[in-house]
């Protein structure tokens, strides 16, 4: 049985391909010392690479060096970095990861209320509508 | 223990972020029926979607299939495809994928000889030194 995070990556995976955007989901984390995001996805020039997670509650934490190396390899490969959350029940939301503000200890918190008010959804990530912020 | 063909790839993976590329390996193939490259690398908007093979003999089959998928997530995605071949004591090489020339059935065959004339080492394939054919 996979799980919960590992479905999600697929999930998102699909949704890229369906929408005929090329997506990759990455190695295990844990395999290298080297940052990786969950999911590169590209489409016309335009390339996100997402760090994503799959909660049942309304908050998740980021740590400071799982941002820090995402943008990192963002920054790197030329990708836009972005934190996408799947909170059970409500989907997708989707997040610029520059655009996140720490908390006193340099690590990130992100609320459905956040994901909701800041965030965009897939159809906005990937062109179809008006893409407000990214 | 992990496989030779992993052990080619980490190693790959590793030569790329050695030399300031970011690059990721695609979570294992056969969970999805997607395409999907073995790598991903990418530096100053140059973007390689590699297919990588590490074997012993001086000779290695890749399916029509096979070049097939590389070839359409590599167009859809913005990058190159490229085949990689580590032959044993000789190191890697590597050939653009649409350069490739099928046999009568479609397939292709790149032999220790075709690489070592027709392809590229890993320093001409991340400009360091002058790049010959990519």
């Amino acid at each position: 049985m996979k799980s919960k995070g590992t479905r999600a990556e697929r999930e998102l995976l699909h949704l890229f391909w369906e929408n005929d955007w090329a997506a990759m989901r990455a190695a295990g984390s844990g395999s290298t010392s080297r940052p990786s995001p969950d999911l590169l996805a590209s489409k016309n020039n335009k390339t996100y690479a997402i760090e994503c997670k799959s909660i049942k509650s309304e908050r998740h934490h980021f740590k400071k060096e799982e941002l820090e190396q995402l943008k990192l390899f963002s920054n790197l490969f030329g990708a836009t970095a972005i934190i996408g959350i799947r909170f059970d029940n409500l989907g997708w939301h989707f997040l610029k990861a520059e655009e996140l503000i720490p908390n006193k200890n340099g690590n990130y918190s992100v609320s459905l209320k956040l994901a909701q008010e800041e965030g965009i959804k897939f159809q906005e990530l990937i062109d179809k509508y008006k893409q407000v912020r990214l």
